[in-house]
């Protein structure tokens, strides 16, 4: 376990490395987006509307893990190269996201798109929990983090994953209601948390 | 509400964040570029003089949109989980730029292509013109912002997307009367909104 | 003329976003190289050749540009909102390079695909020394830099954008010896401007 | 040698820039990933195998070197221009990545494709090596660095680069072979150098 000053890697690029990679990832989205030469334009935006769902959504998702990597890299003090590897493994995911939201977007109708879709949000949600609780095990969180100990590694921070992988299932029974699971977790998500793991936000 | 301090996403990173999806969307706009193998070079760079404007139109624009966005954060003092929110949106917007500047490039004589691009533009100058009203109604501004009250967040600020969602329509009349609309905004848009709003830039 | 502290975009954030300009840039050149599937890589490989070399090429001149970039503002005392779109317009034209580089090793030996590279090039010397005559006409440089006021804003400054903007007819007489003349000014180019300015380098 | 006050680029923009480089070449190895529009998915999933295998193993290859680069620049204290072109030489082959990686993706059973992957990771591994190399002999260390000068710029250091060389021939006996070797560097590689140098890492 290193301090901040004997770090290999400076703690400050860990988190600008990781903030990069989400604005790249996030900004790839639109790459999906594409109309061809020499057609309708009015009739390829038209056939485009699962396309825009998927751009936004994907958006949506990926700034949402952006704001919760933040939340977890505030209270993080300390850090050493396994909590690094574990970062870089989570990215490695949210990076993938291009990819699968460009499929969720041509192929929004087929079960194993949305299964794809759903199995990466499964991966980032359960790479972003095993790095929290590792570092809780390992003592590396900023002790007023403690407090939020059952909101980050507790089985309440699991619930997200949950959704998410339940999701892979239900997409082979209806692509639509896979979706609908995960936009439920957007309104209902926080709050489930907190009554689930009996704790409230701070004001 | 919260402060620097008790915040979740950290002010600076909000901001550094932003930046980067500026950079990468302003860069992903040559993209829309492309001569395929085996053309005749001469031919087919006379035949892009409409994705040439396309891209340094759009370089201008989301130029712009940055600098505007930059001098909003400057102003702005405390943010909140919702201010985060309207920012991402924002940008989901700016990202999107890429994808409809190549539409324009490829379609600069159809009506739906250039309504689209005009749709966009007026989708990030409204996006802009709630995030900071919001600020403005929630106490998240500067004291020193309060001056710039009327030319941020009062009527004359919708003017810019006052312009871009009229020339939605105008596009279906005319294409290239809608694109002079937007380039007029570039060279009379300061003006007119400080002599609608009455106020001056400070010296 | 504003101050750092009076700017509405501050100055850090100006040279942030340009970096982050030259950082895509530089590595969207990749993008150009593409093997398409079910084709023998050997053979493929070897008939890569010139795009290789525009890619190496292209990373030097855009890495090039970038170090001078960073000398420059590094000079620079204050800015104003005509400096930003000056510095917007050179971007604009650094950001073209993936496309035209593209151009350059698909068609290396075709005169109008090298004299769009040359012109390219050209184009972002040229608003460099616009820039930077800019900056010393209004004073916003740093005291110390007047001594560099002959190297960066004299004549022998344009000497860079002269070979670059004497290539391009050259590209109609023959694409090789263009693409030498560029080659040159990197083994050249410092001490020719040295010597032609009657300055040196500090130690 | 120029300290950093007189330095013309300023150390921090070199490692910000390298920074970014690394973080838009790993997300953009998303970009070999691909699913043709009216395809079975399941199917097209099936067969990417050796593509996602290639996103990953590159991912934790770029995101090592970005880790060993990091340590690099955190031990040095000095730089001139040489070793600005050095490391612009050293990203240089970084950016190169997702192309070889996608080429790999699509040709894992081809011995070129994969002698290509090879032959970039030995460039990256050289050049990192020149760049250390240089820094230590032109006393551009920091004085705490001395210790590591046998890890870092002696024989045991080029150990990884002699792994990835020997397998571009090892590639044409068998490419299956050839990717188990960069395998085991992960494996083994740290142990295996710090046992030849006869040092060990501090606590």
């Amino acid at each position: 376990m290193l301090h901040r000053d004997q770090a290999e890697v400076e703690f400050s690029r860990i988190v600008a490395f990781s903030d990069g990679v989400f604005a790249i990832a996030i900004t790839l989205l639109v790459l999906a987006l594409e109309i061809p030469p020499n057609a309708d334009v009015a009739d390829a935006l038209g056939d485009r509307g699962a396309e825009f769902f998927a751009y936004f959504l994907s958006f949506a998702v990926v700034g949402r893990f952006w704001m919760a990597h933040h939340r977890i890299f505030g209270s993080i003090a300390l850090f050493d190269t396994t909590l690094v590897l574990f970062n870089l493994a989570y990215l490695a995911f949210i990076a993938l996201i291009p990819f699968t939201s460009e499929v969720l977007g041509n192929y929004s109708d087929d079960s194993t798109g949305v299964a794809l879709y759903a199995a990466n949000l499964t991966a980032v949600s359960i790479a972003s929990w095993v790095m929290v609780r590792y570092a809780y095990r390992h003592g590396l969180m900023r002790d007023e983090a403690e407090r939020y100990r059952a909101r980050f590694a507790g089985v309440g921070s699991l619930l997200v994953a949950a959704v998410f992988a339940f999701s892979i299932p239900l997409a082979f029974v209806s692509p639509t209601l896979a979706t609908i699971s995960w936009a439920s977790l957007f309104v209902l998500g926080d709050r489930m948390v907190d009554r689930l793991t009996g704790i409230r936000k701070p004001t």
